[in-house]
């Protein structure tokens, strides 16, 4: 078991009448002077903006807006931000969106104060020490940036996606209404549940086994959605069903289920080169690419794998025989995903297989520099990178 | 489903190297010149307060020390520390102990502020806008008070024990290192499973039983603590089994079990009388209380109970029979309490029955005043109270 720091300042507002007090939540937090970033049209015909406009307007608190942002959220967008936050002298951040709106809303608040060019701080080259506070109002159960403290941005020039994670742009405040969510269509309410399974996952599939408590939660989480899934898939305004996939959604990616653990993250980061290079969905991405990477590593820990088949998808338990009740569970994980209308490989993903030169680009993009490696549960190198790749090409 | 605010800003610093840091963790969180607050001698014999007076010395923090801190924390100490905080200017509590210790500091962090006694705010007569700022070193997990925004105190004269509650008196950081419950006694240990496991489930047995990730969490909690409990008992030193109990402690304290759902209470309030009245602690008075509050309030709700003993004890689930299998679970859980020493009546936990003026006089306390009432699972008025004060003493 691993020492951890368990620190999820955020202050979720959940329900039906979460919606009503944004303002007030803004002005609570010291916002005076508000940037509104959002993505395209839905949060306007839904009316969420321009309630949200109403709100900041009768409240007196004086806003500029920023929308636009796309799945993949976009690097010149974010530089776009921080111009307007230094001219106008923003001091906060309002997110209206899912993930991509929020993670954007994340660099565009620590890059403001930053010194250089924010992509450095995806290069790895820098630290941030100054971050505006940021609020969001979420729309898109999947990525869990409303509690977590990372962000991942596309950059244009190489279609590189990267991440960075600091305390300092954990959101101050998330409100979540179910009832937002209802508009999701199918497909993005399949890589949303994706996303917030693989999350949970990436942190599960770990040899720290030690933490009881941690790896209970973690399948309850997973369970849930297993079962929520079917349900708003085919009853799209079912708010007892969206409820929990929204709160699974936060609860999978704000440390609680990685308390005590080392996340293996290999398959978001095969995931991201995939995305980035096809400009694919995150969440198909990731169903794409995980049964492939749960064969190839496998071997390092069946019964891991056989706890996770007997406890999350309900596999009979062959005690004789971890690898086989292991292998069960990776198949029932898959058949889930084709079930809720995601791909299992990288054809179905994208329509044909990937050719050779893509496949070693996306392992080159990967690897990045010959030392780098990905995984803990199954330390991959290039070369293992590859491997996985023609696994999911298949 | 209800509407719910989510929000436990606490640091928590979880290991066996947690300890290593804590005066940095004052300065962070601003403290200048701390309260050192603690209850008796084995802190001392640890060695855990001298560690910590020579890391604030180092760090040039002053500070100042109040020990005594009692089971069942007093008022008269609360009144002390406020008048010392206030003569000397402190900024910062820094509690070191269990529950009562970390509630004892919460009343004088609120109470230093307040410009009425304290006393005032547990009889709901007013409410607070200030509190210093609490970090804790916890060694006892039990109360949940590290991460929780409630505390409780008894009011020596009349014997009146309340509680209290505030967004404010939220522990900033909570230093947990599973080592530091070694030394805990059986009894003790025990009380604290029991205590752990009561906060899970005054929350879980609610009528809005439509939160499925909630309980699924709480179920998971609950068993976590039931496969630790036994080896702690036998095996004080086994540090991934009290590593359990003490994360399980926080979690189910810090609202996480009750999100979406309307909490009972009712076994909580009617065993704070008890502890009150016969000084005894709070983890066997509620051990005590469970099984016949669970037996009177069984009707309202078979299929509540039945989920219990199913998800939570593994009964067999008599499907025609939710009532049978409702009553195993209650059984169950009875042994469990009895297989880790706990007492499961009155007489088994004061060592004689409760004469005809106790349990009036316990009904009374409960009961305030005609009007008031406990629970929500089914409510209790002061008939129902002293019925269950009476089926717990048989």
């Amino acid at each position: 078991m691993r020492d951890f720091v368990f620190h999820t300042p955020t202050e979720v507002v959940f329900g039906k009448e979460a919606e009503e007090k944004i303002a007030a939540r803004i002005t609570k937090y010291g916002g005076s002077r508000v940037l509104l970033h959002y993505g395209g049209q839905s949060a306007e015909r839904s009316g969420l903006l321009p309630k949200i406009r109403q709100q900041l307007t009768e409240a007196g608190i004086p806003f500029t807006e920023l929308g636009g942002v796309v799945p993949n959220p976009r690097l010149s967008l974010v530089r776009e931000g921080i111009a307007r936050c230094r001219e106008e002298g923003i001091d906060f951040i309002l997110a209206v969106g899912g993930g991509s709106v929020i993670d954007s809303s994340k660099a565009i608040a620590f890059g403001t104060p930053y010194e250089h060019d924010v992509w450095e701080l995806f290069e790895g080259k820098g630290k941030v020490s100054a971050c505006l506070p940021i609020g969001c109002v979420l729309t898109i159960p999947a990525a869990g940036s409303e509690m977590s403290d990372g962000c991942v941005i596309t950059n244009e020039q190489g279609w590189l996606k990267r991440g960075y994670s600091t305390q300092l742009s954990r959101c101050r405040f998330a409100i979540m209404n179910p009832e937002r969510t209802y508009t999701l269509p199918p497909y993005q309410t399949a890589c949303g549940i994706t996303d917030i399974m693989m999350h949970t996952m990436e942190r599960y599939f770990s040899h720290e086994d030690d933490m009881n408590v941690t790896d209970a939660i973690a399948e309850a989480i997973l369970r849930t959605v297993i079962d929520a899934a079917p349900v708003v898939m085919h009853d799209p305004t079912n708010y007892r069903y969206r409820a929990q996939i929204m709160w699974a959604g936060s609860l999978a990616h704000n440390d609680l289920t990685g308390c005590g653990t080392v996340g293996d993250w290999a398959t978001h980061h095969l995931e991201h080169e995939l995305s980035a290079l096809f400009d694919v969905a995150h969440g198909a991405g990731l169903a794409a690419m995980w049964g492939s990477w749960a064969r190839y590593v496998l071997p390092e820990n069946p019964s891991r794998f056989a706890r996770f088949a007997v406890n999350v998808l309900g596999v009979e338990n062959d005690f004789t025989d971890p690898v086989a009740t292991a292998l069960k569970g990776i198949e029932r994980m898959e058949a889930f995903y084709r079930s809720i209308g995601m791909p299992t490989s990288i054809p179905e993903l994208i329509g044909r297989p990937a050719t050779e030169e893509e496949i070693l680009l996306l392992a080159d993009k990967c690897c990045r520099q010959d030392t780098h490696t990905e995984g803990h549960f199954k330390v991959l190198y290039r070369k293992e990178m590859e491997d996985v790749y023609r696994l999911a090409n298949r």
